[in-house]
């Protein structure tokens, strides 16, 4: 283990986090609601704790391996969180720091899972930083940092590859810190873009910019106890509708469109089968809410926000989908599992792998009355490594386990039904939000003990980083010399 | 595809099944119940569409290849169940043919999820059948079919594979024919002893037959309302926990004892996780239940009898498991996934299944640190083959979408929560039997619909036949030439 590298990364993570709080600490000073002493008090204590680990340490190898990747992944992440919760506690918004620990993660892992039970008297600094989470944790903190730093360490991919959604990772262009940076101007883009619209159609600049973070992270903290529902305006439900698709959609794939190989974008398969879902799934819910909502474009208008709110794994309700008929419920936990396109801002298990699990499924049904007959699972026009689909399908089986371990552990404190505990995993590890039950869309998670906040808190960050680096740092042999 | 041969074997099961029902005619008419002529009338049905099917219908060629087999499995206990179903329609017990059918694939699969809602005047006859279907469906009715006629065709393996459950065929003996009376002839045997010990402990000769045949098939069917748990004797609940375990146990393994080499028994991997989960399970439910019956024996009494009866998926129960505390139903849902060891006569994954993946996965934690080492997983102090490890996380992906899907296209009925259709799905397809909320240990299936009762139907047939060859009658290309 380099731990020195470990330790000056992690100084420049700190580093990091302490210019992401400034906005927030600058809207607080503005605004004057009382919480810029949190966020100077914060920012401090960054900056105390940083700046030694980046300028005093000095690594002696300068290469990263791949285990090193992953732990520096893993504890960036935990840091983070644990940080970025002090403002939450420090200006009494949420006094408690367990909770404000899970609202922070919930945040970093674009989560959107609320403990916060009233938005009556917000302090502005503090619910944009709440929101700010969102957009970092969306395209990823260590990818920021070498957007900032690429000459920062001399083999990144690793770092990258730990933290980036999907089974495989595509560079966009040959050099690491040039994708980071690329990635982050098509992120910043889209989400100015949002922004402008969300102003025009009638939105505050400070509502806008909450729930466009919000949609960019895929992540679904809004400042109202209705969600999107408050602005009751079918055209913001339509705009925000639009950009959770588009943010749940593999930034590579735009990043070609902007250099005019927009043909590789209608080729995509991943993005049929995404396209394809969401389409399914919005139709078959619009039928299903036709006798609720008595016509046509008002199921549409609900299916299809409700159906990219999950798919994309953002959160956002415009109505309280907990009172929907069981099918169109259980389709939206279906849903919950899937998520969207790898190397989106999105969670879940990735389109990607549900249909290289339905091509291997496939194949193995082929296999039992064709014995003899070598067959090689094709995607994107490519023959797919056996090697790639074996660890597809055992991250399926470590991501259900762990969903169900969640459900059981959180189930101990005996406080909700099955339907609660079930969900609040799902929706956690999936990086949703809302459940359903006592954890749906109009109710949040507060009524769960410290335990259990603590447990959903560790399926969030799970489910962001694809499990595999919180289990790297449990496993023993990572800290041998 | 070898028509003329698959006909001939159904011609055989039709006949078998004919024999199988002899039991129940003879009860039915020594008791006088009014049941006889329900089984005359099925009887006489089934030997003149059996006879001319076997005597008739002469083979080309005497050799099953694999798709054969699968397709022989998949038709036979669509119409085994089909004319199972029509004693209890005939009879007047069951007057609907959608209820009936889905009472006799509940008992052919050895589920034992029932639709009956009174059990006060009850024709023994007809209860009788009930019961042995679990016994006839626990070991496999071709294993039957083998046993009774091994010189029937050429190769034999492809029938045993597709009905015998586990993820690798561990023959007893080399011959087929040989191995298949080897493991009736130990079944009867247990099942024997079974018997003599329930009348000994004080059961009536009737409900001490239908009892050990619920038990060795893994079944669950009672001819009382509140199962097991009707006689209130600790005695008898202790006996019936014992036999359950040992029926979720490998039958090679008693084969090995038998024949002296019982450290085999002693050294069996598999053996370890199933005890090893048994003990863990029982120890903790029994913890969680100490509140609800006071003391540490009734508690273990009451948990480990219903962590015997839902690992082994036989689903009798001596309480209503369904009012005990959240993380005591949370086990029981998570063990209703698992079920017990690989050729044994129980249901669900298999406890072979779980081990396999938890040691890939512990593999994948490993590669993501080790690149280059290569790692080759061992289970039974042997190395497992790649394909297989492949093949098992392919199932595992395949049985969870099942369930999914179960539980969806049975919501669209829109009579019960999340809670009942879930577990529902998950009960039918682990062929345990009672599930949580309104299909509990006290409740039934009655309530759900015809829709919901022909998917829950196929979910139990593909959870007892390990879903492949229910999938392969569908593949277009399994009937080309």
């Amino acid at each position: 283990m380099n731990k020195r590298l470990v330790l000056r990364l992690l100084g420049a993570i700190l580093l990091i986090e302490a210019l992401a709080m400034s906005p927030s600490l600058l809207i607080a000073l503005v605004c004057g609601d009382g919480d810029a002493m949190a966020f100077a008090l914060t920012i401090g204590t960054l900056c105390i704790m940083g700046l030694p680990l980046w300028f005093l340490v000095k690594p002696i190898k300068p290469n990263l391996r791949a285990r090193e990747g992953f732990v520096v992944v893993a504890l960036s992440w935990l840091v983070l969180s644990g940080f970025g919760a002090m403002p939450f506690v420090l200006s009494g918004v949420i006094p408690n720091y367990v909770d404000a620990f899970f609202e922070a993660v919930s945040g970093f892992t674009t989560t959107g899972a609320t403990i916060m039970t009233s938005f009556d008297e917000p302090m502005r600094g503090i619910m944009f930083w709440r929101s700010f989470t969102h957009w970092i944790g969306g395209m990823g903190v260590l990818v920021l940092t070498l957007a900032l730093l690429p000459q920062m360490t001399g083999r990144t991919s690793h770092l990258v590859r730990a933290e980036s959604p999907g089974p495989s990772l595509s560079k966009i262009v040959p050099k690491m810190g040039d994708s980071a940076k690329i990635l982050y101007m098509m992120y910043g883009a889209l989400t100015a873009i949002q922004f402008a619209i969300l102003v025009i159609a009638g939105l505050s600049p400070y509502d806008a910019a909450i729930h466009t973070m919000g949609t960019a992270g895929t992540g679904g903290f809004s400042n109202y106890g209705l969600s999107v529902g408050a602005f009751q305006s079918p055209v913001v439900d339509v705009i925000i509708t639009v950009f959770m698709v588009l943010f749940g959609i593999n930034f590579a794939l735009f990043y070609r469109v902007l250099t005019g190989a927009w043909r590789d974008m209608l080729k995509s398969e991943e993005l049929h089968w995404y396209l394809g879902l969401f389409g399914a799934a919005t139709v078959a819910i619009c039928i299903l809410l036709m006798p609720t909502y008595g016509n046509v474009f008002q199921s549409l208008r609900y299916s299809s926000f409700q159906v990219a709110s999950v798919m994309s794994t953002t959160g956002y309700a415009t109505a309280d989908f907990n009172l929907w008929p069981q099918a169109a419920k259980m389709i939206l936990i279906l849903l919950m599992f899937v998520g969207s396109c790898a190397g989106s801002t999105a969670g879940g298990l990735k389109v990607v792998r549900l249909a290289l699990l339905c091509k291997i499924s496939g194949r193995e049904v082929r296999h039992t009355f064709q014995p003899r007959k070598v067959q090689v699972v094709r995607f994107e026009g490519k023959g797919v490594e056996e090697s790639l689909l074996t660890q597809v399908a055992v991250f399926f089986f470590v991501y259900i386990l762990m969903i169900l371990m969640g459900a059981l552990l959180v189930s101990f404190e005996g406080r909700f039904d099955f339907e609660t505990n079930f969900t609040a995993a799902l929706t956690c590890a999936s990086n949703v939000g809302p459940g359903f039950s006592m954890v749906g869309p109009m109710e949040n998670f507060a009524g769960y003990g410290p335990m259990a906040k603590i447990v959903l808190s560790i399926l969030m960050l799970a489910g962001r980083l694809e499990i595999f680096p919180i289990l790297v740092i449990f496993h023993p042999s990572v800290w041998k010399k």
